[in-house]
């Protein structure tokens, strides 16, 4: 098999089969085969495209490329996984929710790039917060609280690792058939038998329209139910932040709110509904009423600091360290939110410092923006819209150019985009 | 400028400046940009196309990759170019032709790949044939003989060398974008005023249709004329070999009876129509008659051993060394010659030895195929169809069974395909 004839097949729209995915991928990953072939390969990917079963065959080779997590011998294991958005923390309040329900969530996460934010760069404003644990200590402390997520194994479908750092610099990284492979293999390697996604739409998404979303859901349920999990989605609007605040810090503080029943709606309910649909899936049903008690009796709480305390958090009475910098951003005129750019707010959260264009680039987990309204709201003249936590300097012009383009307020009210779209 | 926006922007049909084709093909002559974003960039060439424009700009950056030859102090500085084929010796008779009616031919060629001969191999059949000439050699002689052919300097248009070994190895040779600037920046940097393309189409050329060739020599000519070249373009047929030789030395000995007014019809046609484009375009406009007398005179022929002689070829009336194996193939019934595929005889000569995959393989040049008859020809069975000059072995059996595939005798008459499709 010649790898410059498995291009030259996508190339004129051929569909491989496993082994021809495997000389490919395996080939790359084993440097045999060099990274001009795959690239070119991958640009061919993205323009060609690639049938269910090749997406799903292809996950299977990126998944296989590693080790495999066995989390059979532990109860319900489940994983979320959302594509990434603004003011995104839900999985600090759907992962102790969830143990609290029974399940077990033992989970790697990534860490966020662009304008979108990551688990365990939040996890890691908690002083003392361990992301990185060996094998054993993981399926232990899965074991032993329920709970675990730790950063992204590099022992994991290692090829995916490899693969998206070649698309990266090779403007192939948005296409459906990459992407859901890249998320899933990662989730099939995991060994969570129940998986529920998390796919956002909207400025501050990958994906921008409802049809993109719900394109991608289907690839990756299809390859999830192509490996015999149990797998269900969500598509969530993602035009405007999910809560009110973006950082890093900011967040798990309104993590910690919203397991304390003091939460923003809009996360408390997105929360919900994916708890809901990953617990119904894995065959642990348990009514709205159930899942609601698990948070107001305290029981997720509860799991969140047994968690976060077995990977060394240490949570104070005093809070999460913020930037000193306090800025407001105030309603120039009366009327309603129109306009709440997530993809603007996520930018200048970056530009005060609190993202990251390289995945090595080192972030403030301090600062961050605090939204006083959300889209619909009303609001009167010269009232705060929101509040910037900064360390001054030219991130702090970048953020409040970027901010005051990201908000509109009309005259006349607009329904806000609804929060939960579709469950696939 | 990041080179992966300038993927991304092709990616998704946008349209390069001089500026950003520069970036990318310089950035990768001098090793700045990696191969791989090359690659992807080339695939996205291939599956989105470039205008006009941008073919012409690229060719430009290619052109002006490595030194400029100057021919302007030389008569009529013209050149040929073939897209490649089976049997294609016309420069070997062209060349001194055009030289005998006044013009200047100082050429680079290249070598056969695969199926399709190459100049410089034929012309390695002569002993002692020097196609490795310095620049100084090579201006002196155009000067002095009217004629030069050299094999590829190195230092003429690098960047195409580099781009064609990553388009060999990625699938991504066949895009009439990068194949138009391939030939034509060769020619620009060449230095030729003058330009006549020999468009092929047909089973042994690289383009199959009428269209393709027509497109491919309207992109060629659009960037020669934006560059102030005269060009003019033939398309000619490739469904059978030209001529009746086909393998080296074979092709050199029937373009020698060509100049001596004895070679078959077919290849004769060709290189008047090719010559008379050139010299037109040239302003050195003669008519046909005065062309022919240029080849029943002698004076093509005497050019022809000036320039062999030159080049330190030596030519005696023994002729050239042929390999020893004799083998007819006879037609097994009697009718007309319907099939005479000219990329099945081309490959048969490479199985004999008379071809390479690599450029680095070595050729046996005295192997090859006599044709005795051509489609349209009435034959009666038993009569020998064609003579293979081989060394026996395996080659032999492989380029047997190719030649019988290659060939059909019907029992009704069906015209052949013109040999000249069109002038452009």
């Amino acid at each position: 098999m010649r790898i410059v004839d498995l291009i030259d097949k996508k190339r004129y729209g051929g569909a491989h089969d496993g082994a021809e995915l495997e000389a490919l991928v395996m080939g790359y990953v084993r440097g045999t085969v060099p990274d001009y072939q795959v690239a070119a390969w991958l640009m061919a990917v993205c323009l060609v495209g690639m049938t269910p079963q090749e997406t799903a065959e292809l996950t299977d080779v990126m998944a296989r490329s590693g080790d495999l997590l066995d989390l059979s011998e532990l109860p319900y294991p489940v994983d979320k996984h959302s594509t990434g958005g603004v003011g995104d923390k839900t999985s600090l309040i759907v992962a102790p929710l969830l143990a609290a329900c029974g399940a077990t969530v033992a989970k790697m996460s990534g860490r966020g790039l662009g304008h979108t934010g990551g688990t365990i760069d939040k996890l890691e404003s908690i002083p003392g917060f361990q992301a990185a644990l060996a094998r054993a200590a993981f399926l232990r402390q899965a074991r032993e609280v329920g709970v675990v997520i730790s950063g992204q194994s590099a022992d994991l479908a290692p090829a995916d690792g490899l693969l998206y750092a070649l698309r990266d610099a090779t403007a192939t990284v948005a296409a459906l058939p990459l992407i859901a492979s890249s998320v899933m293999s990662k989730k099939l390697a995991g060994g969570a038998q129940t998986i529920v996604l998390d796919v956002k739409l909207g400025s501050g998404a990958f994906m921008k329209t409802l049809d993109e979303a719900r394109e991608l859901a289907r690839a990756m349920i299809d390859i999830g139910q192509r490996h015999g999990r149990g797998i269900k989605a969500v598509l969530s609007s993602m035009h405007q932040p999910l809560g009110q605040a973006v950082g890093n810090a900011l967040e798990v503080q309104e993590a910690l709110a919203c397991l304390r029943g003091e939460g923003p709606g809009d996360l408390l309910e997105l929360c919900l509904v994916l708890a809901e649909q990953v617990l119904e899936a894995a065959g642990l049903y348990t009514p709205r009423q159930q899942v609601i008690h698990a948070l107001e009796s305290g029981a997720a709480l509860e799991k969140f600091h047994r968690w976060i305390a077995a990977q060394g958090g240490k949570l104070t009475a005093q809070g999460l360290e913020l930037a000193p910098g306090r800025q407001l951003l105030r309603a120039t005129a009366g009327g309603y939110l129109a306009r709440l750019d997530a993809l603007l707010i996520g930018q200048s959260v970056k530009a005060l410092g609190g993202g990251r264009d390289q995945k090595s680039d080192p972030l403030d987990l301090g600062v961050g923006v605090v939204l006083h309204a959300k889209l619909g709201d009303e609001v009167a003249a010269g009232e705060p819209l929101l509040t910037i936590y900064h360390r001054g300097g030219k991130g702090l012009d970048e953020a409040l150019h970027k901010l005051t383009e990201a908000i509109r307020v009309s005259p006349e009210r607009v329904a806000p985009p609804p929060l939960v779209l579709e469950l696939l």
